[in-house]
């Protein structure tokens, strides 16, 4: 039957018929109506973080990592040193890309099975005065855990450090306020937990440090301290807004504060986890996190121990029932993903739950309660 | 009535139910049906421009600005030294990415009004060896001048020199083709010609200097190398990629091919243009451009001369009546722009010529023949 598969991934997601129908519509990215719109949605963001006092939000076309990009490259100076906390996938990505445009970096790893410490970058931050900012990743999906973003804030702000969160994953359904939660920049995106589509992504920085981020930019297009200020003189954005994917956002956001903004939205994230892991479990599936790590926006499992396991198998088994699983990002462990955000409830996850169940004996893999 | 404007201008512009229908799905992006759509679409833009015996094509999410910008991050290797034959707006933003990432950048201005000259261009490069790339804009839309596109690459062939065309507003409506017309790259973006929706650009790369862009961009994002590597590896984007500008692309490719390609779409809009043009003569408003110039993409018109015009009010007046008018870019000179472009003809200009005849009695402005 010709009907949508679930997107069981850290986005793109599952977004509802309402989000897409917004997108039957060209607007000109001139005018004031669609203007309108970019101001609504920049509003409503500031909204969800409590920020109108503290920060500014700046849009950017492109993926969420351009947005990650455009952070270091306008908020770090020239002669900046960037200290990246290191537990996964992401983490390294932030990394790369902060080497690349020639800022000095350093790396401190942790296990990507764990929280980073803020205990050992408060030790980091006494060792070497130099740095000047830290990049965190509050969910880091490659393998799912969450990051203590409050604790690394209070380190930063006792070294007086600014702090630039890639929140990806994590915004708007996990807590994040910005009246207790000090950050010079917080990046997020349009195609995850508001579960818009993708195509843009979003700044927070603090007004605080924002006319020092001038001139930081070795990049036209990444410049958010260029985007923001034409932005604020006339409205529009610099170059041509991806007008659906906004319009998009903004029908997203609306059913996010129908639905009862961030706390509904991670009740209902954290139901989808619960009945993921559970249901997981009695097929004999292992989560690859202890529960105190895992953020519930994707949960990485081990793959099953047995002969007859292929993922590419599995994957296309899963996919011919409607469901879209995520491959493992891990390099030492086999593993699986399977996200819990997106507009799904606890129907399809148990759904899709019973959907890997007959996968596995499908496959001849013996499903036994973990 | 709640019906659409049509869009006037040099994109986002109107694009047709069926492309935008083809949002109404969510799609995996790491599936290998997606994989399927992005191979498509790229081996369509090769046939466009009769590439596939030496060209590749990268596509790459943003505004098409950031397809330029990553072109020349990606093309000029860091010693490089770019010349931009500017005459308008887009020269001077592609002069100023150039400078802003560090490379050498000479600029060669010509009058806005007219094309740039291939003879100036010799004599540039006669006259200074260290230039190693040349940055033409196709179609200039800040006031609607064509270039000459082959004249200008002959003599870059002939110096030796790499030459990076912006066909942004003139790809898939004027003749390109790239066994006959030598480039190194070439860029344009899903929502101008090919009547998608914006959300991503695309570069096509010579397959000659491909190897030798490895490692030139200090953008992580912007790596059109890096990105091109990956996707052939994998057949997937590096980072997220807007997916539904992407299936709408696909749609929209689909017309296109199915209108007949580049020859039917220029026909299309040389109609619409010269429909505009005629008309518009009619109400005494004079086209900016000498027809040799003019291509048939954007029209500038000069403003009417008389005390009761302003173009808030006249745009306003013409949005009421469903037509959506671009604002001028020349310092200069006042004028306005009238898009030829989109899921548009003849009708549609005829009815905007019509409604901005009665936006001009309305005003009080004499119409009579120009």
């Amino acid at each position: 039957m010709d009907r949508d598969r679930i997107l069981l991934t850290p986005g793109p997601l599952t977004t509802t018929l309402r989000t897409k129908l917004a997108m039957l519509h060209d607007w000109g990215s001139w005018d004031t109506d669609f203007n309108g719109v970019t101001a609504g949605v920049r509003r409503r963001l500031l909204d969800i973080v409590h920020g109108h006092d503290s920060h500014v939000v700046v849009p950017l076309q492109g993926s969420g990592t351009f947005s990650v990009e455009a952070a270091v490259a306008t908020l770090v100076p020239r002669d900046g040193h960037v200290l990246v906390l290191d537990n996964g996938a992401y983490c390294k990505r932030a990394g790369k890309l902060t080497q690349m445009m020639g800022r000095r970096v350093s790396v401190v790893g942790f296990d990507e099975d764990a929280s980073v410490s803020p205990q050992v970058l408060d030790e980091q931050l006494r060792a070497d005065a130099s740095i000047s900012h830290v990049v965190l990743i509050h969910c880091e999906t490659g393998a799912g855990v969450e990051n203590p973003l409050a604790g690394v804030a209070a380190v930063c702000q006792q070294h007086g450090k600014g702090l630039i969160v890639d929140a990806m994953s994590s915004f708007a359904a996990l807590p994040i306020d910005a009246r207790e939660v000090r950050f010079d920049a917080l990046i997020a995106a349009s195609g995850k937990c508001l579960e818009g589509v993708p195509g843009m992504g979003f700044v927070f920085i603090r007004q605080a440090v924002l006319d020092g981020c001038a001139g930081n930019s070795q990049s036209l297009a990444m410049d958010l301290h260029d985007q923001y200020s034409y932005m604020e003189k006339t409205g529009q954005w610099r170059f041509t807004p991806p007008t659906h994917v906004v319009v998009a956002l903004a029908e997203a956001i609306s059913q996010f504060e129908e639905e009862g903004g961030q706390p509904a939205r991670l009740a209902r994230y954290a139901d989808n986890c619960r009945t993921l892991i559970d249901g997981m479990r009695r097929l004999g599936l292992r989560p690859f996190l202890k529960p105190e790590h895992q953020a519930p926006i994707i949960v990485t499992f081990h793959a099953p121990d047995h002969p007859a396991y292929d993922f590419k198998r599995f994957y296309a088994a899963a996919k011919t029932r409607g469901f879209m699983l995520y491959p493992g990002k891990l390099t030492t462990v086999e593993t699986f993903r399977v996200g819990c955000i997106g507009a799904i409830g606890r129907q399809e996850m148990q759904q899709a739950v019973n959907a890997v169940g007959e996968v596995l004996r499908e496959m001849g893999i013996a499903t036994a309660p973990a």
